[in-house]
This record gives C-alpha cells, structure tokens and sequence, in this order.
C-alpha cells in the first residue's frame, strides 16, 4: 500500500475485452496524481477485485471516492445517434464502501449494420472535449478498429472492423508490423493488393507459407499481413475516409499503420494519443455528474 | 496385435498437416483388406512409430513389406508442370525390419505464385487413373483447399488458399458449417457478399458479434462465416472455375460446400470420394515401383 496518494476521484479504461486496466488518480484540480496498469476482471461482477488490486491504494479511508470506468462489459448500451457521453452512468454495488463505482455506458447501433463499442465512446468524448463542435471522422484502431462520424456533437453512426483480432488470430506469432524499410516496402504493396484483390486473403496467406519455404529470404508476413488486412478494412471502409477529415485515436504502432495506410491514399490524418483522448472523456463524463448536483 | 491379416503392400496417406493418418492394407490382388485411422507423427523422423502404431499388426514377419506414404513432410517436393506422380519415390531408413517405407514427393510452384501441396498430388493422379488423358481443373478441399490444373497428364499448376485453416482460426466453435435450411439461405446469402465485397470480411466479423449480443435470433454466425470465406476464395480462384469441367476431389460437407457455391455461379461439378482417390493414386504408385523392377 503507497498510502500518501488520496484521489479527488479515479479515472480508469478497460481495454482489451476487459483483460488489461488501466487507471489514473485524479486530484482536485482535475491533475493527474498517479497512473497504474493492471489485469482486468472481465465484466462487472468481476471489476470491484481488480479495481480494488489497481486503485486500491488511491482510496481515502472514510469516504467513497467516485470511480469512472469506460470500456466494461456491465455497462449499457446507448443508441447512435447520440452524443458519445451522456448521463445516467451505471452504478455498479461494491462491497467496499470506499468505492462509488460507476461505469461509462457504451454504444450499439441496431440499424441494418449492427456495431458495439464499449470504450470507444468516451475517447471520441475526450477528442471533442478539446474540439466543440467539429464535425468529421475518427478512426480508433485497437483489437476492433471503430470509424465513428460525428456531427453536430453526436455520433452519427459508426462500422467497426475486426482487423487486429483477424491479425492476432491468423499470424502465426504476435509480429508488431513493420520493422525496418524492406518491411515497410512489403507493408506498401501488401496494403495496396489487399485494397484491390481483398479476395486474395487466402490465398496469399498459402502463398506466405510456400514463401516461407521455397525462398531463401522469404519477406516479412507480418507486415504483409498487416497490408493485406489494413488493406482489406480501407476498402471496405472507403466511404468513411474518402474525401473526410479522419482524426486517428490509437497508440503506437498500429495507429501508426493506420495513419500510413491513409496517407497512401492521399488522406491526411491527425493523430490522437488513446490515452489522452479517454482521460480526457473520463474527465468529461466527471464534469456531467459534477453539474447534475 | 491382430496378427491374422499380412499385406502385400499398406497405403498410408498423412493428413492434416500431419496430425493424423489413415492407411489400408492391400492384398496381392490389390483388395482392400483392412483399414484403420490414427495419430501421425509430425515428419518422416517421426513417422515409423506412428506407422508401426497404426499397420503394425499388418506386417508380415521375416520379409519387409512396402508401406507408400503420400503427404509426409519429410518427401521432397517436385517442380510442376509435371505428373501429379512419378519415382523415385522417397526411401526413409527405418529400424523395423520389417518395414520398407517409401513416400510420395509433393509439388512445389517456383513460378510468380509460390506453392506447395502434399498428399494433393497423389488424390489428383488416383482421379486421373480412373479418366486417362482428362483434362481440366481438380479442386481439393482440404485445410488448404488446391486448385490444379490438368492438361496432358501433368499438373500444368494450381493455387491454394487457407480457406478452411482460417475459418478454424476465426470461427469460435469449429462449426461445421450449415445445419438446417434457414443456415443453407444465410450461407447462400454470405457466398454472395463474400463474392462480391470480400473486403467486407473484418466488418462483417464485427457485425456478427454485435448481431449475437444485440438481435434475439441472430443468424449462424458459422454458415454465414464459410459462405464469406468460400465466397472470397471463389472470386479470387475465379480463372479457375469459370467456364471449367470441374471436379471436386473432398469429403463430406466441407466438398459439398465447393459444390454449392460452384452450383450458385452455375458451374457443375462431379465429386469424387478424397479417400478413393487417395488410395487409387496410391496404388498409382505402387504400379509404378513394380514397373520399374
């Protein structure tokens, strides 16, 4: 137990279907006092314990310390069209009465193309927080990667695609994508076939492994897999970019493929830090309930 | 140990990459005389436990008997075009006496479009033994499914695709594809969309797992999942069926898939049992040892 930190309030993301937490401890002035990683309970009958284990040593003795957390399985659903963040949050009973735990609702959209997200919707609040009023695209890479169009303040509609969960599942290792020049020249015309013969997934994949075995200097599948795939969701995605503004919120690497991937296309793109952007809409979804009181 | 049954020869073909092997024991006359299924060994280092596992007990005692193996890892690959089948084959040393074990190179594609298929090679020349001087396109469903091409009795070429390795690696359970008739109109459904925007497949794995969460009869999520794949791999494998006399060499219900969806694009196609073909290219095989000698 530190014990020297006593939060104003906690700020905390589930990512990664609820297997990874992440947590800052928020004080008075809304600055940030500390910053944890942990594992994750997977929903929230299971949140309190890993709370509990994150941010246990943030909590004041005698009083319950608000709790925020997006991305958990518990919360609820909101219907798109809506604004990203919006009250009721869900109060979730905790055994330890040091905690006021409440949870960020997430999104579903039941129109012919039906989506989720739980997370998503509260770093889309954090980048608006800093932009009212802007209108366009944001592109959230992570294990689905969300293209969410905001307008008038709302969500209008959002697609998701599983692209890094398709990766994850076919690579034969966890390959980070592209790793050096030669790498990104494969990244290039893998994400160029995967736009234009997106069919070709299969194959190729059979290719890579004859490759594999044929060639004496075999080229990287990683980042052709990365190409193929990428590829695949901007074609798909096509209308979601062409011709928009995209904002990108996403960390390191695959942000990073994204932001490549557009730019061949002759999109530009500014990016977003992920973490940022959910800090900052879990800051925002603290002001609503500071203003409901 | 049976003892009761000695082969003239046993036919072993390795399947599943080589997780699995199934073998006959052949009389003089070239009957059937007993078959049997088992767990193979990874390569030819492993193979002779796992043929001593599985045809033990047809080995006579005092001479060796030959035991042909085709889809070992460890036999060499040819170079197509050439015939699906021709010696050497490959002798491995075993320490069994009684043991003469023999495997059956595959095919290798150095060309633009790199390939490899093992055990493929030996089904296409049993097919071709019962159709002298056919020529066409051979489809082989399989975890990779191959599409050879047939002219003047060689392997002229042919291109795989990881059609159903990936529907393992995605599909939750491993469904074995549509059940009932509402299952058989959502892989119809899929085939067409697969066919037309196989860029739709990270999408459509989204929609799919919002549709479980957020519709109250969501539809087979497995049928519907072949139907993308099956339908991507059609259109990229277009050349090769398209006003084509197509057979289908598989089994069971991943062969029937191929029929339908080849049938929905108006393309005809005769079935041909995987394991006959096996075993009469096998025997292919064995023809041509004795011819030699």
């Amino acid at each position: 137990m530190l014990g020297t930190i006593s939060a104003d309030w906690i700020a905390i993301e589930v990512l990664q279907g609820g297997a990874l937490l992440q947590g800052w401890a928020i004080g008075p002035g809304g600055e940030v006092l500390a910053q944890a990683r942990g594992t994750g309970g997977n929903n929230g009958g299971d949140l309190e314990p890993a709370v509990l284990e994150l941010a246990g040593g943030w909590l004041a003795h005698g009083r319950a310390t608000l709790v925020l957390v997006s991305g958990a399985m518990a919360a609820g659903l909101r219907d798109v069209p809506c604004p990203p963040l919006s009250l009721p949050l869900w109060p979730v009973p905790a055994k330890d009465p040091r905690l006021d735990l409440r949870l960020v609702p997430g999104l579903a959209q039941r129109a012919r193309v039906k989506g989720m997200m739980r997370g998503a919707e509260t770093r889309i609040a954090g980048v608006l927080a800093a932009r009212p009023g802007w209108d366009g695209v944001i592109c959230l890479p992570g294990p689905e990667t969300h293209w969410a169009e905001l307008s008038a303040a709302e969500v209008v509609g959002f697609r998701s695609y599983m692209t890094a969960e398709l990766f994850g599942l076919i690579a034969p290792t966890g390959d980070p994508g592209p790793q050096d020049a030669s790498d990104e020249t494969a990244f290039a015309e893998a994400l160029a076939r995967g736009m234009a013969r997106p069919q070709a997934l299969a194959g190729r994949l059979s290719q890579l492994r004859a490759e594999g075995v044929l060639d004496a200097h075999p080229a990287d599948a990683g980042a052709q897999l990365w190409g193929l795939l990428i590829g695949a969701e901007l074609a798909a995605a096509r209308g979601w970019w062409l011709g928009r503004d995209v904002v990108i919120v996403g960390e390191g690497r695959l942000a990073q493929l994204y932001a490549t991937a557009l730019a061949a296309q002759g999109v530009g793109t500014q990016q977003i830090d992920a973490d940022m952007a959910a800090l900052a809409g879990l800051a925002q979804a603290r002001g609503l309930l500071r203003n409901q009181t």
